[in-house]
């Protein structure tokens, strides 16, 4: 039995809002049950040093947290610097959006993803790149409008959930009750086509097998496909 | 003529919005006009060193604004560190705040106020006092109904507004086309009675005499006026 | 009563001894009683990177106390980096003196003050504004000679008093003692014909009303009128 | 054809020696072809203080490369602070290790694993792990032998390996010349008897489907077998 | 010929002023030159950890230059931190004043050097302990006075000076022209009775034989000899 | 009696094994008794910012320790930054290597040392700077090989040793456990033909004589002969 008494491949409800905020070239509030993300795109002409005249354009992302986003509070990143979490979550963001980029098209130029986490309830990273993608969606879609790129640079969806063993069952989704006991944790970013893009599981207590992992593969598949038409709602709204 | 077409005493639609987040003891969206602040209040039994076993309470505030907030994308303080203006203004929205509390009846505890900044079109530090003043006003409304205070610390409100002179005139509330163009600018907070807790006027190219501070000051004290009213509206409803 | 016996209106012994080192371009050591400041001013040909190409000239401030400038020693900022506090001041310091500078008449160069507390009695962040004005002037009087500029680009003098409510009373010219006792504190920025350039005033424990601001504005005016006197002797002499 | 003519399901040579430094309560220096890592535990009677007073023992684990392990030199993380890449690649160590230790067993104590890259030819992360999990063994040898902890904490092998489709093949052991090539990576980490600790499988440039997935775990799996058989082969020497 | 005119063994005017701030338990402004120095004692009944309970004392220093000590403006250390060289400084001060103390008789209780550069003309590091001992005589003066040791826990003089080849020829107190053209450099810090604390010598440019070290140490001798001089009048005065 | 039973002249065994790491263009392991350091000597074709199109050379060197390098386990720098005595040591083996190379001969490139102990027993300062020069002298040795410079920069060989007083009796070559006893710690750099290039004696405890001095600068020039033949036997091995 779940907490929430979801069953073992019901996702949470997704909601998300896009334009929500005046200044972003493409942004989306995303809400997976309790966990609510703001994601924004940001184009930039400037490129990083080493893409400097490669006439190759970069996707990167920036992952944050209020400090009350959490059941207690935690300590503000500005004030202390970024944990290591919080690197090696927006590593993964910037990571997935670049596999449905194709950069040869997207030109010489950077966008830049801040997915800033207003309420937290498991799944952050997960929801930060499904709306991440809608983010990066809608501002490429102005690039196209204005004719600044010749062709769609985005070559697919890329959505992403976490899937786990808990109470020695696998589970679609987890939220912070489920993730906090659960004896594996998986992370599946895929793309709209079903492609795998990364592959996160990770022993909590108990390592796992094979077939296990067949198993929390099998829901991320179904998962993310209603992820995926609920980017494609969005965007199209 | 200002740019938003108002009339020089006329304030930006205020909207506050409380109960937003799920964990926070006290929270509230404020919004004046396109300056959206996200205030959340935490209460934590320890207290800074300097009141160990004082018996005083202690309200302190972190200031934060989202990247893109802005019109062009900021850095990210978490990967730079807080600037000196965010430190300048936290420590305004603190002292703010604590003028509005009795740290005696309040008891040896601290109570944190986070603003951090979803959307900016000038006036996010009044903004931060004003909705930080509810989520405050909200999280000791808890503490008072679980027992934990015996009289109420709040001793009045605390609200903030910007003024200045734009194009030659004396306007409130000044909105970010107006902000940028100011030749003078000040920031009123004062409490609901009237009372001044502080006022900062600085000249941003042009020098100001006595007279246009004291009109400057008159409209502050109708546009807290208004502030206060939206205050009650928001933590009684 | 005021602890150092001086009447509400009566300003501390003023003394600018300028020319005290040998390498700045322009440099004074203000005492204001028992608060000494050292303030040098350097000459850069290069301006920040906004600026570069504008034509515009720049004055910056930067600011420090020696860690036994207080009664109890301080940890040095050189070891823990500058706090919100001093970041503060600096930002003040600059702001105030560029308002009395033509930044067209300057051309594109920076003037930077450097203002380190040797030793502190309250007051010191005006003193550091007073002070960093004839140091500021001293350099600029060079570049006048050296014909690097052709007309002079200060408009007028800036000099700065704090004022405060103390024991129920308003006096001038705030020293420790009745700083850290005091239920209002307001510093003034002013420039030689009276006009404001900055106003920061700060209930301390107890709110203050207009009346009182009236006050100690009308203080900081004839204050600064004696450390303006002061400042003409100065750079006269 | 891989570049160092190895078939695709080919290790590199492994080899293990112990002993390799006077101080450390366990050590070895791993060599998997030609990347080099120098692996020290330290037993430490102090805990993280999230584990005072439980009873409970940890095991963590921290990263580093010497400038010039890499073809070119790397700038020192002791002068610029550790890399996102550096703290997700400690963090992946200290997981892995604990999976395979029974921190009830093992009593409130930390062992700190020290992994340092002497020399870089891909694989380093992996070569962390297996030589890390040899430096832990030694080290609880000595607190067994001393009586200090009662049964055997360690509960299996931890290992790891990574996997890639290297010119559209999968291959096991990628060196650095396949590693920068190739279009799927992915890092397996297993126990003694083939159970999953850690999969972290990433698209670079191209996504990959579940069968490939498969086809790099069918070779991970057989190239764990053969560190495990290196490890025993090292601290039973 | 120096650029001075001065002897090869001739020091540059000495002048040390005791009790130049209020605060400090002991303080001198010593002048050697156009070197000068502020150095200040602060008593601390807190001493290091790894000190706590040992019954013994400790003397530490600090050391800063302000930024326009010198010819062309330094960046302030507060902003970015204490390089390597000032370290490097404030180490030696430390270790050459407690050559001078029984830490016994101190008792446990830390006494803190600061030591900071207002004016710059080579030799700061040797000012620096000079005046630094100077500041350390006076508040254990203090000490003894008020009863809190009971015998006198200062052991000899401590004084420092400069010394290197200029032009080919071994000269004593080196200014700053010459320190920059110099082609060996050295340091000596010796006690009252002529005992050596530390040597440093350094070939820049050029290296040196045994003979000449033997000359510039020859040159140390009678300048410390001089200074201590010098450091009894001022305490004794 | 020395704990290892040395004579007071004797040196500890000296091995110099070059070639250890495929990238580096020179690299030794160094090893002094216990004390193992790895060098490696990195030509970068920039120069720092001062020497940009003046035609001169640099060589700069940087220095750490493994965490369990030593006794008992060292916090790693780059997660707390290098330490006042890391930046000192690196300071003391780049000017040092300088001393034996003629810049001009070498043009206008960098040759960067980095230094890196492996396992620390007293000493590790004087090991690298003896084998860095060996690592310099490689790198050069395939810059004069490849005709990119056309007479070779290096003037002289490079060598270090520490003396000191143990237990009142003049020594050489201290191993961690004198060192930490020693009474007098001196540090020798000298060249091939006996020129010194750095002396430094600090007095650790006890102050020392003139003629002690010269007893430990006799028994370094001796030891360094012997540093000098193994650095000659390493390079032409």
């Amino acid at each position: 039995m779940r907490p929430s008494g979801r069953d073992v491949n019901q996702m949470r409800e997704i909601s998300i809002e896009t334009g929500v905020t005046r200044h972003a070239e493409g942004s989306c509030l995303i809400k997976c049950g309790d966990t609510h993300v703001l994601c924004t795109a940001t184009i930039d002409t400037r490129v990083p040093p080493f893409l400097k005249n490669s006439g190759l354009g970069w996707v990167t992302a920036e992952y944050g947290m209020l400090p009350r986003a959490t059941h207690s509070r935690m300590n503000r990143e500005a004030k202390r610097g970024q944990s290591g979490r919080t690197k090696e979550i927006q590593r993964l963001i910037g990571r997935s959006l670049r596999a449905g980029v194709d950069r040869v098209a997207l030109g010489e130029r950077q966008i830049v993803i801040d997915c800033d986490v207003i309420q937290a309830d498991g799944g952050t990273r997960c929801a930060s790149i499904t709306g991440g993608w809608v983010a990066l969606r809608l501002a490429v879609n102005k690039l196209i409008k204005a004719g600044d790129v010749l062709s769609d640079p985005m070559t697919d969806h890329v959505a992403a959930v976490s899937c786990g063993v808990y109470g020695g069952q696998p589970v679609v989704d987890l939220d912070y009750p489920e993730d906090s006991e659960a004896g594996t944790d998986a992370n599946f970013v895929m793309t709209g086509r079903g492609r795998l893009i990364e592959v996160q599981a990770s022993a909590e207590g108990a390592t796992f097998g094979r077939e296990e992992l067949t198993t929390l593969m099998d829901l991320a598949e179904s998962g993310i496909a209603e992820l995926v038409s609920a980017q494609k709602a969005a965007v199209e709204g």
